[in-house]
């Protein structure tokens, strides 16, 4: 492990926080994929006169997930969806297939990403770093309606 | 990657923020297998008197976890453990076998699942999916105490 | 699934929610491993005041990630990372192969733990069980610049 030494921490900032902002984002599918969710959320973000605090995504299905992942050369995107076709592969001896083959990797996909996620805002800009994006995965093969609840706590302008 | 048309999003509604509510909850776990904590945190979320923020849900242990999944077919549950089984077998190779071969396989299952969860609350209920519960799953043998904090922040009515 | 019986909950405790306080950590890693964090995630609550609340971890990076794990037997974080390497080999046919080897496999480590993490604070300390810690897992063979926002919401004594 890391000696101590190697860590700096900048003096703690205070606020008083002070609303609660709620929006519910509607996604359509187009089947398997990502879909980049950033702007969105910057939008929601300004929007909601937010300066300090953090926003929450909650993504209300067990079939399709969220993750924070590289925004600039889509082939890990690519990478990424084969490596969770390995760890959860179709036709692996799943007792649930009442929506098909690819309905049981999808839920075990879904496990092993993010439901929710969260990310602070600082002076009114998400606190992203400069290779992450925010991405909605649909793990099933068709197109479907995706629910995500967006949800910003702290301060406003 | 889908286009922008594809998303929709409601208009921001915002309330003040005002309170903090925090509750332990206490698990004896009859072993390895799921708890459905749903009930338990819409209770939690009623009594608080909650009505606009979110409900964070924080387990105390290395060797069990949290996911929200499926609630309908039970058959989902068990071919998570088994997906879980699968990419954390006993016998292969672990160094930390303390407290026997059920032992590593539970710390590295934790890792790949949740500790900390957050469900929005919106207008007093919260906001999961149709399919959604929250469940935790104990991956050791034997019985467990396990103890979760609940905290709902946000506004109340 | 366990019966209703077997939980248990404290009373809910209520305080004003009133503050968001916000800091930068940055972290120097050594290369691939885990650095602890949790001393100074301490040292943070207590030079925030927090009385009630939960602290935000977001790591602004997708090829290092965070997770809560076991702090007493090093064999553990060991175990830990060879179950990564085993979830996410290397020279598995990656398109995404830019930075090395070591690229692809720790995007998707980082995609199967946590960028987010949140821990409740309750009487003005985290809640961690007794064998939790917080870990900064480093994926990538080299030293790392990496940042972390720190950030409370709460009430403060």
């Amino acid at each position: 492990m890391t000696s101590p030494k190697s860590l700096s921490r900048s003096p703690p900032s205070t606020v008083s926080a002070s609303v609660i902002v709620s929006s519910l984002l509607t996604v359509q599918t187009p089947g398997r994929g990502f879909t980049d969710l950033t702007a969105e959320t910057a939008k929601f973000v300004e929007e909601s006169g937010a300066c300090e605090g953090a926003v929450t995504l909650f993504i209300r299905h067990t079939s399709a997930s969220l993750t924070i992942q590289e925004n600039a050369d889509p082939t890990v995107l690519h990478d990424l969806a084969t490596a969770l076709d390995r760890l959860a592969p179709e036709n692996a001896g799943w007792r649930h297939d009442t929506e098909g083959p690819d309905d049981m990797p999808a839920h075990i996909k879904t496990m092993l990403t993010a439901t929710s996620l969260q990310i602070p805002v600082l002076q009114g800009e998400l606190a992203l770093g400069t290779w992450q994006a925010i991405y909605l995965i649909e793990h099933r093969r068709g197109p479907h309606h995706r629910e995500i609840v967006l949800q910003f706590a702290g301060s406003t302008a």
